[in-house]
């Protein structure tokens, strides 16, 4: 019976908006809320996919575990009939790393990108049935960021028409590829394109590694897993692998030549496709980024926020209805509040971001196919900045939610350290966020530099081009109530990054050699840049609250998390925003003072907007996080479930424990 | 042969200071180096205590490991002869936690804390050699911060002189203690005292769990582990318990009655003892945890620092001596100095302030002993403000070192993702890091609200009575070389603190309730208190250069580093310096040039000060940084031996991957 009970009902009771409706926002339309809700249903009611005892597992039965769970996967999608859509939605929900997430995610959209329409005919059919299994063999060893030091190298043979693929140097080892372990049975690989003895850069090669037979790696192919990483369950159940080619030969038409070939002849020819399509490769895999850290982040502030309307601790204590004392919940403190609901704010600003990324991306594909790239640096940029900036702040977010659930979130029942694990590394693949950073500010510093000679700045760099304007506005807040004002605070940020990238730029000048000036400047050109993409964030939210929003209360509590959002932002980065006195420091203690009414606007609110996430208790994977809030039993009954408690006297007793305690340790065999 | 070259004795030698004499100033002593070092070298060398293979394990056979492991250390200790100093050591460098740890680091000093004389007659000659195995069991499923909520009772009965310990609710269940779950025999159990119908709070009992026969709980005695946590090796070797009592009876005298006591005749008597020494075990607990932080923090800080020289990535290309393109070391890059650089420099900060709080907790002893209660709320308040302030900074300066290390940080090998997940509970327990600041907060504003009355503070306050000199003065940096002097920075400190505390201070007698406005203001005062705390740390680190420090270059370097620390300290609080005016925006600008020009101080010397630290690649547990750097062979031969390399064909495959490849999937069982 008590499972039937809704802990949290009294909370769910005091929300003062439509949740249904911000449902929808969340999701992006009825439709998307109505697909995604159906398969997360179908998903955590097939014990197919159960989630249970990932954790206890040694590194080899997780693997396996993952290699079935991959399998059934693709067996119920067939069975199902699936749309691409339904799919995708599936294995989201499944919420396992296998080799599949590889093959879908990187090897096919690369046969996609690289291939010519031919080879595309031959391939795409065996990898969309996986009659083979792909991965994307890029990084190496010693080369990670960049890509142009890759020491693999692809020679063209004349004679016998083939590429040689070959790995000069250990730290040449291709290391990283997810998938690659044990199961790829075929990868493109990135190697140095040499043809009639000379260079011409990275290109990429589809390479078979495995017998389609057997399994056995082919001849010339060093190939298996690099070992455990983070976590316990996380990229464990992925075999992420090393790759060594002895001089493997492959046929030249295995060369991904949509963008450049090699003849017959050897020569290197460029096709007349545009280079910048790879670009447009890179924005699409980013903006996915983005959309996956405003995920990771709201399941995690989804187990916080329930969690600390379920925990009590402290405070004058009122009496319950059995007139016992009670304490305080812990979301009713406000050190809670202060942590916790600006990253709740975060994880709507970042999703709205991420739709708006991905309009963009679809918007950059249709001006690359019309030739028109004269968007490609801003959106580029963007979308690099972007990715930094949430995935940085989604991976902190995500421990501070674990730390917000004071001791029981270091349990792995509280899904926290995984998706943790699961995370963090988004700040460092697909560009490491540093890097990212710095290539953001290189543009900018263009983008400033250019406006001398008159060219506008546009899209997300509009606001550049008021620089005049900027570098003298004031800020008018007078009283807190005044920070209650989207123009406002939209301005301040403005004022704030454009009034640091001019000092960056001034700052530049001061340097005789640039490069030298760009490689000493670079701490303060990465904050610049985050100031910048602070900018967008904030203003695509401002953007999603001028849409068309239905439903009572809907408006006003999307209202109130961007001002907190923002107006945590102010108080985060207040050096930023006094030193370039884009606000004043009683403008600064007044942002706090309405920070702290805002909070108490969230708070009766703070259940239901993570209930409009709607995600199911299977996915979430958390006992802190349960819909219902009986977390206390749901706790207990999971600790027993410890293959340690599976006997009461621990294996190991008679010979390490006993010895101990009957001082019969010399005889001991240790 | 590749083994023997050391790839990093080029940085070496461009080290400008006396790396052995820094070993010293590390170590405390000479005595100490000398001590530590014969022990990690002992450690390092017997393969009984090896650190392989941790990670891949599964739960049991983890556990199982760490059983043998604390079994074989016992065994060494009672062989060689240990002294308690060589002991200690030993435990500290094999490095993984087990069922040992609780017993002599809580247990033992329970009873030592709590019992009277003839009870510590009793039971400590059994503890001490190990007959008995104890745990520590005070924090509940519901209960943790709070321990004055603590649900267990303990109930006198006259009519047989025991008492009946009990377990009313689930949430009163006993959970976190370590060593509980499969191994402890007894343990000190926190619980409500019930005598003659009224409750006395919250006292400790000695209570046995398991037989000392069979191993099997004694009647009445639920008890198991509770389950997976954070990170696959870390805390998972430790058997984390959960226990429940059913009207378990203990004798009389098995209560801890030092302080208080309760008669045969069901009399609850208060001693002679005074309350206080319960504080004095909290400042030794948090002492040793301000001494941890600074040992994990410089674990990770010398595995990134090493893998920082070797890693290169993009860079205008030099060449080598056989004229090859060379990438640019990472450690060379601006970004990555002022990440890295200001850890370095805390890991100094945390060790002088953990040097000086072992000094403050011996100092405390004396004086509690001879009934001088007098500096006790100022040590309470420093301790629980160090714990918090610098497990903080270590935990994320942990995780922002192993960023540092790029994707390969990300592997167990770098063993920094275990280093993160072993001591990241650091925040939470013994005090939750905001809980502590926020009694540290409430004390400030005592020693404020006490300045009208004239009592002077003293200690690590004693500045709060320079308030009014404090509040107005100006900081005289003109150009950045002015920002090179102690008293300059130390004045800015402080005046930030105080202005900050006073403004709380104010705001507080804005609330007609006080507890209303602490309540209100709690954000800020958490600030308030980190700002005083960073205080104490820069004047200890002060203090401890104007000691007599030997050796070329020794002095100099530590200098370098305390301002680093406290110059990237004004840069990241830096909206706390400009609003309370203590700095100016020019200032502010001329703190981040000095910061250039001291990075660029300590580039030469980084690989030596992390060499200081005088770790084997036995206690670092990192391929990344390992002394020599040859890390690429390493990394490459660490990789092969995890379990799912065992096998070339993985196990799984003819279930698992064929059917999928040859589109047999329907037919599979799944």
């Amino acid at each position: 019976m008590e499972d039937t009970v809704d802990h949290l009902a009294h909370e769910r009771s005091k929300a003062q908006f439509n949740v249904e409706e911000m449902k929808i926002i969340w999701a992006g339309s009825l439709h998307a809320l109505q697909v995604s809700d159906r398969i997360a249903k179908l998903v955590a009611s097939d014990p197919g996919f159960g989630k249970e005892n990932r954790a206890v597992l040694s590194r080899k039965d997780l693997f396996k575990s993952a290699l079935k769970k991959a399998a059934y996967v693709w067996k119920r999608i067939n069975e199902l009939g699936l749309s691409e859509e339904e799919t995708s939605w599936l294995r989201f929900y499944v919420d396992e790393l296998a080799y599949d997430y590889v093959h879908w995610g990187m090897f096919v959209p690369a046969i996609k990108g690289s291939a010519t329409e031919e080879q595309q005919n031959k391939w795409l059919p065996l990898a969309n049935t996986m009659q083979i299994i792909g991965t994307y063999a890029q990084t190496e060893l010693g080369h990670g960021s960049n890509v142009r030091g890759l020491e693999t190298t692809a020679t063209f043979d004349p004679v016998t028409d083939e590429f040689i693929i070959h790995s000069p140097t250990l730290t040449s080892s291709k290391w990283w590829p997810g998938g690659l372990g044990k199961v790829a049975t075929h990868a493109v690989v990135y190697a140095q394109l040499i043809t009639d003895g000379k260079e011409y850069g990275v290109n990429g090669f589809l390479v078979q590694i495995r017998s389609l037979d057997d399994h056995f790696p082919l001849p010339g192919i060093t190939v298996g897993d690099i070992g455990m990483k983070f976590g316990s369950g996380a990229f464990n159940s992925m075999d992420n692998g090393v790759l060594r080619f002895d001089r493997v030969r492959i046929p030249r038409n295995q060369m991904l030549m949509r963008v450049s070939k090699v003849t017959r002849e050897g020569k290197y020819v460029e096709s007349n496709i545009p280079k910048q399509i790879i670009y447009g490769a890179m924005v699409y895999v980013r903006q996915t980024i983005v959309a996956d850290a405003s995920i990771a982040l709201s399941r995690a502030v989804c187990i916080a926020t329930r969690y600390s309307a379920v925990r009590r601790q402290f405070g004058s204590p009122q009496n319950d209805q059995n007139g016992n004392g009670i304490e305080t919940q812990v979301i009713d403190y406000k050190t809670q509040q202060s942590r916790l609901f600006p990253l709740l704010a975060s994880a709507y600003a970042f999703r709205f971001v991420g739709e708006w990324l991905k309009w963009l991306y679809t918007d950059l594909i249709q001006k690359l196919e019309g030739n028109d790239f004269s968007t490609l640096p801003e959106v580029h940029a963007c979308t690099a900045g972007l990715k930094s900036l949430t995935t940085s702040a989604a991976a902190d977010g995500i421990e501070e939610s674990r730390k917000l659930c004071g001791g029981h979130g270091y349990l792995s029942s509280s899904g926290l350290p995984e998706l943790y694990a699961t995370f963090v590394p988004a700040c460092t693949y697909e560009g490491d966020n540093v890097v990212l950073l710095l290539q953001v500010s290189r543009f900018l510093m263009k983008t400033i530099s250019q406006l001398q000679s008159g060219k506008k700045p546009t899209g997300t760099t509009a606001y550049i081009g008021h620089v005049e304007h900027l570098i003298q506005c004031g800020c008018n807040v007078k009283k807190a109530e005044d920070w209650l004002n989207l123009c406002v605070i939209l301005e301040a940020f403005e004022a704030r990054a454009i009034r640091l990238l001019v000092a960056c730029a001034e700052n530049l000048t001061k340097f005789a050699n640039p490069l030298q000036g760009f490689s000493e400047l670079s701490p303060d050109l990465v904050e610049a840049a985050v100031a910048h993409c602070q900018v967008i964030v904030v203003s695509k939210f401002i953007e999603k609250l001028q849409q068309n929003i239905q439903g009572i209360g809907v408006k006003q509590l999307l209202e109130t998390l961007c001002y907190i959002y923002s107006l945590n932002l102010i108080h985060k980065h207040l050096g930023d925003f006094l030193s370039t006195r884009s606000i004043t420091p009683k403008q600064a203690s007044l942002a706090s003072d309405q920070l702290r009414s805002l909070y108490a606007k969230v708070r009766p609110n703070a259940i239901a907007l993570v209930d409009a996430f709607n995600y199911t208790d299977h996915f979430l994977g958390s006992v802190l996080g349960s819909y219902d809030g009986n977390v206390y039993p749901k706790l207990y009954e999971e600790a027993w479930k410890d293959p340690l408690n599976e006997s009461v006297v621990p294996d190991g007793y008679h010979e390490n424990i006993r010895p101990v305690l009957k001082q019969q340790l010399q005889n001991a065999r240790l």
